[in-house]
C-alpha cells in the first residue's frame, strides 16, 4: 500500500471513513506486547466508543494503557499494474491514537451502546430489547477522542513506470465492497415476523 | 462480539483464514505506544510475509520489535438479536503473535513477493512484470512464523435470552462478505488487451 498513498489529515475525511467502516482494529500494549483485535465501534461527535465483556482482558489492558491505536480500514480495491512492484491496493483508512476512557456512568454507558448499535445497523436500538442494569454492568466500554487522528487514502488507477505502459500486461483495478446478502431469520423466529425495514434495505456502504 | 466466540487453536483453522483474508493488521510497539496499520500479507507453509517500502516506520520498527501481532479477520455476518445486548457478530479471526524477521537474501524476497502477490491474485505473478534487483532493494519484507497463533470463530444464529424469544422482534444474521465488481481497466491500457482469466473471474473467497 506504498504508491498514490496520502496522509489526509482533514477531519472531514476521518469522520467519513469512521462513519462508513464497520469494525475497527484496537491496538493495545499488554505486557509490552502488541495485542490487535477486532471490534464494533461507533462513533459519537469527536469521540469513538468501543465495548466488549468486562472479562475482556484486551479492554481491561486498554483501559489503563497511556495511548492505544484504533484503525479503521476500508478496502475499496485491488491496483493491478503492468509490473509487480507497482501492484497496490485502493483503500482509506483512519488511525486514532489516545488513552481510552473508561464509561462508567450508566447513563453514558447506555448512550454510547445505542451509538455502536446504530453504527453497525441504524433503526435496530428502537426495534431491539433494550440493556437492563445487569446487562449494563457487564458491559465495558470505552471512549477514545478523536483528537489525534488520521487518514490515509490510495485511490484511483495504477501508477506504472512510463516504460512499462508499453508491456502486452492488462492492468487496472478489481473494485471490492463488504456487501450484505439477504437476511436470514432465526430459527425460532416467531411466525408472521418479517425482517423490518432496517434489516432488509441493509447495505454497509449506503446506511445512512 | 462476545456471545458464541470461541478460541480454536487448531492448526486448520489458522490456517483456512490466513488463506481466505485479503489483508491484515499488523500491531508494532513503537515508543511504547501501539500502532496499527492494514497491509497486504501471504502465507508459505509455516510463515506469514508482509512487506512494503524500505521508507515505512511501521516495518522498521517490526523488524527490531520483540513480537508483533498479526491479525486477520473475515467478517461473515451480523447476528441481530431480540435483545441489544446479544447482538453480535459473526466472523472468523487470527492472531500471529512472534518476531518479524526480516527477509534480505534477494532470493527469499522474490520468493515472499510472489507469496503475496498470488496470495491476493493467484496467476498475477506470471502475468505481470517480476521485480528488478532495484525494486527489491527498495522492498522491505518480514517473515513472521506460526509457532504462537490463534483463530476465533464466531458462527450461526443469535443466542438470546430464554424469555426474550417471546418478543415481537424480528431476529436472524444480515450475512456479509467482501465481494468483487468488474474490473476497470487503466485509462491508459493497450488497445486489444481485455482482462485475462484470473481478474475476469475473480472473488475474493473463492480464489483457490
Amino acid at each position: 500500500m506504498r504508491r498514490g498513498e496520502r496522509a489526509r489529515h482533514d477531519r472531514d475525511h476521518v469522520l467519513a471513513i469512521l462513519d462508513e467502516g464497520l469494525f475497527c482494529h484496537l491496538g493495545v500494549v499488554v505486557d509490552t506486547y502488541p495485542m490487535v483485535v477486532p471490534t464494533a465501534y461507533g462513533r459519537d461527535g469527536g469521540r469513538v466508543y468501543v465495548h466488549g465483556s468486562t472479562a475482556s482482558r484486551v479492554l481491561r489492558a486498554a483501559a489503563s494503557a497511556a495511548e492505544v491505536c484504533l484503525t479503521v480500514t476500508l478496502v475499496d480495491g485491488l491496483v493491478l499494474a503492468r509490473s509487480v512492484f507497482h501492484h497496490s491496493v485502493n483503500y482509506r483508512s483512519v488511525m486514532v491514537y489516545g488513552p481510552a476512557r473508561p464509561v462508567t456512568a450508566a447513563d453514558e454507558k447506555a448512550a454510547a451502546l445505542r451509538v455502536v448499535t446504530e453504527h453497525l445497523v441504524p433503526g435496530r436500538w428502537e426495534a431491539a430489547r433494550p440493556p437492563t442494569p445487569k446487562e449494563l454492568a457487564a458491559t465495558s466500554v470505552l471512549a477514545i477522542a478523536l483528537d489525534e487522528a488520521s487518514a490515509k487514502v490510495r485511490t484511483g488507477a495504477p501508477v506504472d513506470d512510463e516504460a512499462d505502459y508499453d508491456l502486452d500486461v492488462w492492468a487496472g483495478v478489481i473494485p471490492l465492497a463488504l456487501a450484505a446478502g439477504a437476511a436470514v431469520g432465526d430459527p425460532r423466529l416467531r411466525p408472521g415476523l418479517d425482517p423490518p425495514d432496517h434489516v432488509r434495505s441493509y447495505q454497509p456502504a449506503a446506511r445512512r
